[in-house]
């Protein structure tokens, strides 16, 4: 059986709703984070080299990396439509999203933070000038990067109920936690109706609620 | 047929390298990178409403994103080696590495760019203060994830001649591209000798030297 060591406020809300949507046995074990900074424990790091959240343990195997876990669970369920099969329509845009959420999507998600930070972080009388030189860089790469982004997520929601098709795909789970960081840490406007109805169903849908409760509270971090 | 949509010295020739190594039959068209700062010319912009490389064509489907692609083309092979079956131990290493290197190894590849142009396009009076500033975010964050993520790779490729084991993957054709690029802009030390290793055998493969030669030059960024 799957054990997930769920750090709390973590990414690991995916896995949770993943397991639930598929209605598989698992076990959760629980950590809090420590610290001023709200890092993981010591005895959470030495799970994994890598030390990061989330990560699984089946039997022997220890295994983190978001998407590498969803798809070793997926394995297991080898007819579940979270994951669409070779041939179809659903299949491409499944692939699309399920990689670029995390290798184009999470990257940029991550220096908004980074990029606020070197600002927030910087002695007080260094802020003007952290400010001058960050805001060129948000200017010439993450802005127009993140804004395209939003944009191509919010017409590919126009096209149909989740990001695949009308069913909802691993795809939309591990989309689901980045536009709900997205909304407190970039914001979503007027212009981004869709990705706002997505993140509606999403929390209205019963097994994300059941894997909310489990989870705890979550709070992505805003800057 | 696919169409690989190659722009000059891009992340593209991971693409090319997949397809031959499965003896597939595929065009490329080629961009070559425009102005000061070589970026892709719009031609290359217009094909996807992302606009990154590598970027494939297949009929009416326009597909980016790496890893989308590789599984989109994969999936086209069902029986090779190159993407291992579910329930091996291959399948398993495969996974982690697949997208660990595109969704924890490249970010941090990209960060470290990022982080070393903020200092080097700062004017130069405000250089000593980036650097200061930016060296804080190097210690607590970048350097630690970076070493642990080399170590991490370095004791994976001292269990076996590749990531998932014996024969080559994909994950060894996404993460080749990663290394060459941690070479040149994070450097490489004895206490990486399986990396080296393996960088030496990517590049004495035969579909390697041909996939590089369709590639034409190929410069990563140190800075």
């Amino acid at each position: 059986m799957i054990t997930v060591h769920h750090l709390e406020n973590s990414q690991s809300i995916r896995i949770l709703w993943l397991l639930e949507e598929l209605g598989a046995d698992y076990k959760i074990q629980h950590y809090k984070r420590v610290g001023p900074q709200t890092l993981a424990p010591s005895e959470y790091k030495k799970l994994h080299p890598i030390g990061k959240s989330p990560t699984i343990t089946d039997g022997d195997l220890v295994l983190a990396e978001t998407n590498a876990i969803m798809d070793y669970i997926l394995d297991q369920f080898p007819d579940s439509p979270l994951r669409p099969q070779p041939g179809t329509p659903e299949r491409t845009r499944y692939l699309y999203w399920l990689h670029a959420t995390q290798g184009s999507f999470m990257p940029l998600l991550l220096d908004t933070l980074i990029f606020k930070r070197f600002i927030s972080k910087a002695p007080f009388f260094l802020r003007p000038i952290m400010k001058a030189v960050i805001g060129r860089a948000r200017k010439a790469y993450l802005d127009p990067n993140m804004s395209k982004m939003l944009a191509y997520i919010d017409a590919e929601l126009g096209r149909s109920t989740w990001l695949a098709g009308e069913q909802l795909t691993a795809a939309d789970i591990v989309m689901g936690y980045c536009l709900s960081v997205a909304e407190v840490r970039v914001g979503l406007t007027d212009q981004h109706p869709n990705i706002r109805r997505f993140l509606s169903q999403m929390r209205e849908r019963p097994n994300y609620k059941t894997a909310l409760v489990k989870n705890g509270p979550f709070n992505p971090l805003s800057g």
